[in-house]
């Protein structure tokens, strides 16, 4: 494996690769099973895996925590040596950005729902490094993975407005035996707490279920969501929502493919979780 | 020659040709000798010339004349023949941007200044469609007229923030036998404006003369210009600039290469001109 630091070094491996599939990770580091699920899929369907660990200062509002996100470069160098990536890309924030910018990108759509409403700016930061980053890694494929699928329909948006060649591969969940998605903040549960976060994906699968059977009215599948969770968490709900997905659209009646999505407070840990499915209720095969 | 009219089938093309060097100029059609000195230049250093024909409504203003502006497409065909294009991509407003486009560029720096203070949101208009025209063609290089100066800046900066791999090249501006640098505008010019516009070429010669001569004060250089401007013409000066290129800062003393910049307004006619020239006067042979 290389560790490359350098815009231009990087740039010169990926010109000289341009014959093989390059399959793209981006990350902010702190690797855990959520980014090695997303760095085994790109090691099955690319000739050469590129992952970039790059904290994007660009993408934190001025009151969130860029100086306190988690780094570990020695374990993480490990873990992507462990799991066969070629190019280990990590710039520093001076390498990735110019003192004075020409050019951002702004994201028009797709942000003022679920967490986007709340981080004003964060999506104009990831989409500015992801323009760069494609380019950077000239990757065939990227790698995101649904956990975040808001992240994943804003990039599906930049990919096909801005008419890159790159191919978005949404990879699907990592969740604990019990269901709970894995997330680093798991770690701030507490024991109670943890066993009631299994509750997430249950109801989010019955949900599931209910439009399954047929349920296509938005409004009393979020209703029997919210309730769910108020019996049987103690988390306060942030939002529950259904829109379309990747348009995240509202929506009235069922008849496209969806997202399911929560957001919860639990005493020291903000949750998210989500299912994306078709109007009847089913995980679709391809989403992009 | 191809036309081509779907960006499927353009990016089809490019990724075939992507063993060969691809020149690409982009236009808004109505092409003249500004645009076949492009094409040309293209044409000598490149395997593959692609020019588009795209008038791009993100880059007018409310305000200003998208449905106006002149097309002729048949001659414009003929001019890209006669000058050994091998594709010409004219695209449908339709084609190139979907009803709600997820994300744009947004151009925060080198706009402030010189024509572009006038027109807010110009630029964004300008670089979110030569995102999409760069990754539609694959373009090893991309020629531009530096008549536009600043979109030239724009431009390099564009391409330098998000890591194109795209060269930019700056094509000097073609001119009449008498020095007036050639625009679709000096038709608008009545007889004898039309030999008065001559005098803004030769203003900013002697402006180059001066910093020959080791003038480096661009106030007394632009001072200088201003007098000459308004002795020999009876255009109204819009603006005179010298300032650092591409960065277009201002500068106290001409310690590196600067754009002299004029805009004047004739009764029928806005008019600009430039000249870039090192900090001694020179032209340099390489800008970017």
């Amino acid at each position: 494996m290389d560790i490359i630091q350098t815009v231009a070094e990087m740039q010169h491996v990926t010109y000289k690769q341009q014959h093989h599939t390059i399959g793209f990770v981006p990350t902010m580091g702190y690797l855990h099973e959520g980014h090695t699920a997303l760095i085994d899929r790109a090691r099955q369907e690319s000739d050469i895996v590129i992952v970039s660990i790059f904290v994007n200062p660009l993408q934190f509002g001025p009151n969130e925590d860029f100086d306190r996100y988690p780094r570990d470069e020695q374990r993480d160098i490990e873990i992507a040596q462990q799991h066969g990536v070629d190019y280990l890309f990590m710039p520093t924030v001076e390498e990735m950005y110019n003192d004075e910018p020409t050019v951002q990108v702004t994201v028009k759509n797709r942000t003022n729902v679920l967490c986007g409403k709340s981080r004003p700016g964060h999506f104009d930061g990831v989409a500015t490094v992801l323009v760069k980053l494609f380019h950077i890694s000239n990757a065939t494929y990227a790698y995101f993975g649904l956990k975040d699928a808001q992240q994943v329909a804003v990039v599906d948006g930049l990919i096909n407005d801005f008419h890159f060649t790159t191919k978005i591969v949404g990879v699907p969940t990592v969740r604990e035996k019990d269901g709970l998605a894995k997330s680093s903040r798991n770690v701030y549960l507490s024991a109670n707490e943890r066993q009631e976060a299994t509750q997430l994906y249950t109801a989010l699968t019955n949900a599931q279920q209910d439009m399954i059977d047929g349920e296509k009215n938005p409004v009393i599948i979020r209703e029997k969501i919210k309730r769910y969770i108020e019996m049987y968490t103690s988390a306060k709900i942030d939002y529950v929502e259904i829109l379309t997905y990747p348009a995240l659209q509202p929506i009235e009646t069922i008849d496209r493919t969806v997202i399911i999505a929560v957001a919860v407070y639990f005493s020291q840990a903000r949750l998210i979780d989500n299912l994306i499915v078709s109007e009847k209720g089913f995980i679709p095969e391809q989403l992009f």
